[in-house]
């Protein structure tokens, strides 16, 4: 297939590599055009506007809103280069509402578009290992897919409206923040309290975080499912508060565990204590006024 | 061996019958008596102190700081009838404080102290699929360790100071309790930005929460490891921001994003912003007067 | 002098009404136009261009952002009908970023531009109290100082940037609404405690909130000057804890609370336990990666 | 009067020197012997015990919960060699759970017990400028209100239970602290945004803390009047959005600023957008349990 590549930053230079490998016949374009000639078997050009004609789908990797926003729809923007019927897949990390505008004003041209964005790191990238989590048009995501697979290992297919695709990749990186900033909390006070960090790693990575265990509670909680209680929510609220007090002994400040004691108290006060503890999903959705 | 077994809940009742199962000589008492006589095969007992007399090692897994503390130390509590020599493992979750207490009154007593609370819901008790974090004198560890296999498929050394397994399990529920509430705000934020939950659900649990992917991050904060960044702290502020951004439009409030945001605001603030993103960590070490 | 107002909102319609008791030459403008209309011994206009064109100052009072920059900078803004030389004050709670931007295009024309947002309500509009917070280059914010002086009991200089007086009125509404969610809190806790509101209401409007004791604070805060402490940090960590446990007992979530707890321990952990208990503020600077 | 004063720290001695010049027979102690003698006109005394033996009232201004629990009912506490019919009134600032359990020790032998934690620095102590907060049997409160009167400039009578004093005086402790921290955003955005602190104080002290403006919000939220809106509660959000939007681009986290947004944004979209701003109290009332 004819494709375009626009940005060739960590994670768009293996991904053009492996278009090329494919067998696709790949034009490239980065705003430093070194990037660009280092990709060998394609064709560098100076504009994304030169890079996209002739172009069957254009697959975007760049750093964020504005840069997608510019180099789309800018004054030199590619949108107006780009043939009638012709894709574009926007692979980056990109807000819901550009997305929306994106599809918006390439419709308005003949033009198909995919929200696209991608779990993995360059490594990944490299090993055709990516997931991809496709939003779009079903005959423009099939257009697609061959170029998806020489990349990922597996593609979601998350329905016709392109920015729940860029909802969804937000929702995996904020729930990677989050684990990050509760591991943060976690070994401070581990270490406070004299448990090795290698100690502990080896209990949480074993027991907890790559097993079954997580994945479970998110289909309890996407099936609003809170009972019979496996462990009832004022069984959890007793352990943060144990969490706390230990924390607080050892001082050592845990913002999350804050918020999290606060989340069950108030589950408690509602009459919800018989519930699974994670029923107090049921109060994050109450909070944004939906039932629960 | 001859085994004392207090309390039996939804969880000591599985391990109990384990116990019988795997051979052993076991005394059971619960504060309320049918669940002891339920246990069979078992010698059901009124009192603790019945109960614990002429066992090699009592197993207790009582409610919470309250009944621990009273049923070992209380007017009638056990502690005064085990026998010189004998061994306490203290199997539910309490504070590290009342795990140390129980310690310093059995050493004064002669008798081994063991901590070694479990991860593991009923079902894994029935199947003997639990994991043991034990800490405790290697001697009196060791003694326990035929008792453990019998409840566990796995048991980890968290050495030989108590209240190091209690800190190891706290964590563990309170990142299960964390990642519960990053959960709820995931899916209300889905619900509002119209993807289906099990949509969000498929994608969560095979791309994200089941794989290698969180424990990596473990492994990075256990290390305290930054660099090089293999995805840059104010790429994460970025995208934490779009997630704030998407979630203001959509009415979601979202408390653990607000914290994230803050959080990452100010490691850029303070010039971290070209570390990994997962060095908030060392943010949250500096908080408690650690290095980072 | 020759005024023009736009928008006669709440706020707006007793300013306008004022500037014309004043003995003023007022020409109004507003979305929908019978408000226009309702102020007597004005002249009611079409179009904001209409409204400003003659002018000595122009002010606005609109409803947010977006309106405040359609109405001045939109394609059919007043900014293009002004006359050079003259001013507009600009009185709603906009942006800094927005006021920065107006000043650049009034100099671009050779106008004026002053921020002028206020402290007060309607009624205080209405009896010429509210307090205008003014800044701007010197000789636009004397040309307003007469209107100023029609609509307010007082008028801040803060300096020639117009932007700081956005910053200021941001951080006073923020101090309200802050106020706000901690006294929510406090009669949630009260009622749950039994104490009556009415009691409550009693000790603090008098003993507190209307005396010298916050400003005393502002004071210290705004000269860093945290020792010798009045009253110490560990005991306002130590009162806290009392807040928590209080509230915590009678099921009250205090999410500003525990906010504040994370605060004070990590200014303990951190050293700094014999500081003032307003030295936490030395925690906030720091953070966003200023000196203490 | 026959009183003893028990705990002789920054604020017990101005005290106990106040009540010697009202004309009061005072005893003293302190737990470190020097700063009982240097109460010029007081009889210092070696225990608890020896001071409080024929003393009408008994009055305790100690550290902290774990003090005020040794010294009256520890094994050498003063509740023993008080006598029948005289009153303790414990005017620190304790735990309403620790001062729950004074009121039945002392009941129990025929002793009275008034709960009277005071607002107020040293040097309001050393002019008589405290406020009392008082709470206990009506007889009990009437024979210390010349004692009161001695130090204070004001008694709040908070009814016959005295705990509610102490919730009332940790209520006060929290707003104050409350507003430290949120002086200290305040401050830390004001300068990372150019605006001298001088200034801001200026404007925030005038306009804002010392005036009836923080009151009248009390006054709102006590009588859970939230319509007609001064101020709907949708431009407090809109407001909100303002304050974190200059944060974040400034570089300043802001952790209450944070906490208020996820409030008002569950304000508006729970459909309380038109209420006053003060309204979010109604959301802090019903995460307890309480009807808003």
């Amino acid at each position: 297939m004819r494709v375009a590549f626009l940005g060739l930053g960590q994670m768009g230079s293996p991904m053009a590599r492996r278009l090329v490998s494919a067998g696709h016949e790949v034009a490239v374009w980065n705003r430093s055009r070194e990037k660009a000639r280092e990709i060998e078997g394609a064709r560098a050009e100076d504009t994304p506007a030169d890079a996209v004609r002739g172009a069957e789908v254009v697959m975007t990797m760049l750093a964020d809103d504005a840069a997608a926003q510019e180099v789309a729809l800018g004054a030199d923007g590619f949108a107006a280069a780009m043939a009638e019927g012709a894709v574009h897949a926007s692979m980056s990390t990109i807000s819901p509402a550009l997305s929306r505008r994106l599809a918006e004003e390439h419709a308005r041209r003949g033009q198909g578009y995919v929200a696209a964005p991608v779990f993995g790191r360059p490594e990944a990238a490299e090993g055709g290992k990516l997931r991809v989590l496709a939003a779009g048009p079903k005959e423009a995501v099939k257009r697609c897919l061959p170029l998806f697979d020489a990349v990922a290992q597996q593609t979601f297919d998350l329905g016709e409206d392109p920015p729940a695709a860029n909802v969804v990749k937000l929702c995996g990186n904020f729930i990677i923040a989050s684990m990050i900033e509760t591991l943060g909390e976690v070994f401070a006070l581990g270490r406070k309290s004299g448990v090795a960090p290698e100690a502990l790693l080896d209990v949480l990575g074993t027991a907890l975080l790559s097993g079954p265990i997580l994945a479970g509670y998110a289909k309890t909680i996407a099936e609003s499912r809170y009972e019979p209680a496996g462990f009832k929510l004022r069984l959890g609220l007793k352990d943060v508060r144990l969490v706390l007090a230990t924390a607080d002994a050892a001082e050592v400040p845990m913002p999350v565990a804050s918020a999290l004691h606060d989340r069950y108290l108030a589950g408690v006060a509602q009459g919800l204590g018989d519930l699974d503890w994670s029923g107090i999903a049921r109060l994050a959705a109450e909070s944004a006024g939906l039932d629960g």
